[in-house]
């Protein structure tokens, strides 16, 4: 009894949190060791379908790069970054979309489905929802990679009130129609704008953003986040991930969280604690 | 770290158990100690406004017979009772009605607010809810008490709609709009009734139903309920709220438990739990 | 024949105020004679369910201060005003709240039912509707005494929507949840504003506001009501609710009378003829 | 003050009539001198809008005869009848529609307009709502003469649920598209069928159904009244009426009513009292 | 086969523009030739029917002159006109209510009803929905013949939302509830304003606005057209319908078009083609 | 002009084929040649656009062969068939996830973007859509191949109501959440009963189901067709075809046809013509 007491204790230390987050939209950048490992695969299905019982409302945009470079490999297509982002010619955007419209945003509905929840997977294609532009890096040509200029909700909004879950895949569509690789981050980012979201989470492979002597940072205003890039107090690798969540923030998200998705649970662990799993980003 | 993931494992263990109850109507009987002490007072408001929150439909019905006593001593109106029912002249209803609507019923409805819930309180006079007989005992005459003959769940319906928690009082009134008595159980479970509630949970001061050696049991039919009452099996004290349940069952609701209001947090464990805090009456 | 054409002539005299206030919300402040005679109680419960049914939406707010008084008297607990205002220590406002929530706001229900309407007992605890601060008089204590800072109509549209009537104990509470003692007239004024009601009507034991000739004043607008108060040529007892009324009036209500409540059928004569029962106050 | 007070006795004693009649669709056969004297127009009018506004749901159905006799007369179109019938050429039923389509129908609405109500004028066309097939009498021909088969009633439901009172032409069309004139008791009736009314009602120049005696029969089963035509105890007059209101009832309206439309507010005393202005007829 | 697969590309064709028009509202004054000969009045009942089902709300409006002066002569009654405007006694009003709203307008919504839709004839009577005052030309004398103040488009709205399409004859009322002769053309750009059309088209007997060569303009700005008239390079026939049009575009209408309505189709290969067929106004 | 009445011509013939679909469902299955080559491509994309637009509810469920098997081609997996199903290791099937729901089903939903349409891709694991068991054949183990069991419409529901067109990938989902490839023909027949579809459509590379001397049969009952399977009268290849239509028939479709999707516009003209695009099959 007495351990039961003490599990209704917890139950009873998360009701905050569920009165200030009721009805309200969570964006969520789903990735890395998070989507890789089969034990946080199933915490996370399992947090997500969570939330949408007690009355939230998650949105999933995931990522997929390993699978992506792991098919690209077996079909013999030579991988080339610059700056980072995948030269995409049509040949690999044919796998792009295969992999992550095909394979990664179906195992995850499915994983969402074995959880109990009920998602329906989308792609940036679908009600024409993810509009695009090319990317123009210099002067180097990337070929298919875009840029997001907006976000059409509707097929979102669609799925959610009827009562599922999206799971949305990084694929943008051009003005004419043509499909362009989109960088997972910045299509949760163009997303949580676009349904003026509670909150946008991003899980990561780190504990959270550190400071010039290595210590977790647990929060930080958008204002010194951009002063700690500008004075290169940030990592390199964290810098992308800060600057989409300073223009969420500036966009209308209310907060945005950097998480480490090595954690069991780390999704429910956010929501449900005040700190202690990320850096916590605000306005 | 290790500890918050603890605290994560509970929540997702108290999924399933969401799920199932989502959106379903509890009707909850509400007396006894739990009424009484204020550590147990605020963890039932708690528990009441976390089943709210997390997508089911709670309504408190509740008792007050100790404060009903100690009032009419107070104003030196003698206290009888035929069958452990309360005669009841009109001097007397006069305290039953202020007691139950004026003191009893309003302090569960600020308690409700104050752990964060928006309740309403009604009695049964309100839309003409519980619709009563004067209850004939034997030859003697009891007065205004009066026995559930219909409940016109419109009013608990329209306040249950827009987001309120109703707290009723037990009283009801006869077909000349004259006010009576109404036993709390008997209340509760003509409610659960015309509501087609999935629990019905009579909150009381012992651990459970128990069998002639004493032993808790912790779920029994409402056949084998039955059978234990013509045996004389189950301690007088207990009969009426084991009728209760079984006539709850019998009228269409899914399952009835009596549950242990001494214990903190009873109500969540009782939802959140495969038993351990009671006796469950199924049919 | 000639007795039954004439009673439809009747009928149809009133057919242009039932236009002018269809689907109009009419605060009503219930208290005085009109609420301590049988006669005029019954008149009083038909007139609103008339109301109720040709189309209004008729809100009663009640007093209940003889009551309260009486019941005190019979506990032996004293009875202490500043300024016209009650002392309200934790023992009186127990008894207020018996009184007012328990006893006479659930008469007007049960009134309102035997008169074919079909009523909903509220206070002002309900939902979080009346909310108060304590009322500072000078250097005096008075207790739980409260000012209304905010009317949260949220409880109200959702009985009154559904059908039904509602019938509001003047009872606030605080930030803290704790209940106060409001004046009954100050509460009308404060839910006529928060429903942006069309009328407010007081229904007091006057034949209205008088001049200095003691001439009953069938129509007065705002300013001149003010100028009267500031000319001292209002009687003293009437300052209260004239001030009420001048106040509803700024803050969005259409219309305020002052009715004679000892009339047979007040309310219906205030809202189906030109005057005659009382002063009107206009913008 | 007397007088207004027995004024308000009058409204009160409508209001169980009002309460009965709440949201009941009441469908009425207009004509005779109730069409014909301008005062009883007026009165007419005023009695729908009331009806309108206490909440009712009045639905109109005209006749007129003499208009078109009149206008055919003026047309130099020469009037047969067979039966009691109009034989109905096509150059008379241009006549009949222009009339009662054109001129009586839009009279009613605008006389309804002037007292207050918003009225919308339809003919048995509108919508295809009045579906007829050429009645047969005998071996002779009538030409366009209509025997109701089907009412539509979604276009009288789109004009009522706006809140608009339909006045109804009896004018029906065949599965070809081609009108054909309609008596306008039996349409009253077909329309009454189609809403399931909760009362038809037909304003004649007589005062009420009679015995053989002479003596008006204040109210009638539907058996008995079937008796007094076997019986030939009714006059010949009332037999299509009679008829007609036997026929509403045994297809679901509930009660029917045959009233003086001479009498001023005949529709009120109808509604308002217990008889007094005619024949009741019930199932 | 091959004739089968043009058919096909005809509908494709015809794609674009009813993606442009969906859910728009379209006012069709509809007059002339298009309502005198059996085969164009066939053609536009098919093409009105065709436009509801294919997503748009057609409103029709249509005139009667005419029918007018054939009735009137018929009856004997002189027909004078002022300036192209009837001079409308009260017996001439008589016979153009009859005319129009008995006649002209019922074969409308019989020969809507004949081609698959579903009609509801309406005059401006209905609902108070075309107001009026009476026009004054200098110190002439016209009688009943108004000009349009508002237009209330509460029951066009009602019957279009209920699926049915308004056909409205071109009476107006003025406050007092007199009808009034309205000019067809005024009456649908009024129409068209109230209701926001995306568009309106008058249908006429010419092949649309000629410019000073007689060569047909097929299209316009508002301000080019307004230079016309004032230059006089516009006939003075088309002078009432260019400004109505005009006045239209200036209220809120997106486009409107002058059809040639001896046309077979003239409505449907209005909106399904980019010209050809008249003279398009835009602003 | 001539050329443009006749094309208004072809428009008025689809009027009543228009009425006859008005907001009915249609399940198309969509595959072969019609998928395949680029100008019928974009013919299926505008047709269906059109049945959207003007008022019908166009689902799509695709099949994918071809293409499944040059990417395991690419890939050096053997593809092997028993009685005509693929034999589907776990290697297999996650090509033919990838093909189907990231490839096929992508291109498809561009394809309709592209045309002017708004569609969303699924796959049957969207919403736990389609419910299979593993197909047994002989003693033969064919892997990941699907039998479907219940089709679960939710999903497909709520992107209609939104407004898109729902593009259905033929993949399943057993009770475990392991997904399977399913017959695309099977598919679309099981997704047509689910939403008791008007009609199925089965787009074809044959001209339609052929009599024993080879000539087409435009019109079968569901009994006739059974027999021409028994008497061996139609080709091997046709028989699945016609046996899902035979389902579709006995489980509330109201009619199927089988059509030759080499033909430009196949779509439209099944829709709009009454015959000569291939074989109707009803009940």
């Amino acid at each position: 009894m007495k351990e039961l007491i003490d599990k209704a204790g917890v139950l009873v230390e998360a009701l905050p949190y569920i009165r200030r987050f009721y009805d309200q939209t969570i964006v969520i950048k789903y990735g890395g060791s998070a989507m890789a490992e089969p034990h946080l695969r199933a915490s996370f299905a399992i947090d997500v379908v969570m939330l949408k019982y007690i009355g939230l409302r998650p949105v999933i945009v995931h990522g997929g790069g390993p699978q992506i470079g792991a098919t690209l490999t077996r079909l013999g297509i030579e991988s080339n970054f610059i700056d980072g982002l995948r030269v995409t010619d049509d040949a690999t955007m044919d796998v792009v979309e295969m992999v992550l419209g095909g394979k990664v945003n179906r195992e995850i509905v499915d994983l969402v489905g074995r959880a109990g929840g009920r998602a329906i997977g989308l792609t940036g294609g679908d009600g024409g929802m993810i509009q695009v532009t090319r990317r123009l890096v210099a002067d180097r040509d990337l070929g298919r990679v875009g840029q997001v200029v907006a976000v059409d909700p509707a097929a979102i909004v669609a799925v959610t009130n009827a009562g599922f879950i999206p799971v949305i895949a990084p694929i943008g569509i051009d003005a004419d129609g043509v499909t362009h690789n989109v960088n997972a981050d910045e299509a949760a980012g163009a997303v949580a704008r676009a349904l003026s979201a509670r909150k946008l989470i991003l899980l990561t492979d780190v504990e959270g953003v550190k400071d010039a002597k290595g210590q977790i940072i647990p929060q930080l205003s958008a204002e010194e986040a951009r002063k700690h890039i500008t004075e290169g107090t940030i990592s390199d690798g964290m810098i992308p991930k800060v600057s989409c969540c300073i223009e969420a923030l500036e966009s209308g998200v209310t907060s945005t969280t950097i998480v480490d998705g090595r954690v069991l649970h780390a999704l429910l662990l956010e929501i449900f604690t005040d700190g202690g799993v990320g850096t916590l980003l605000t306005r």
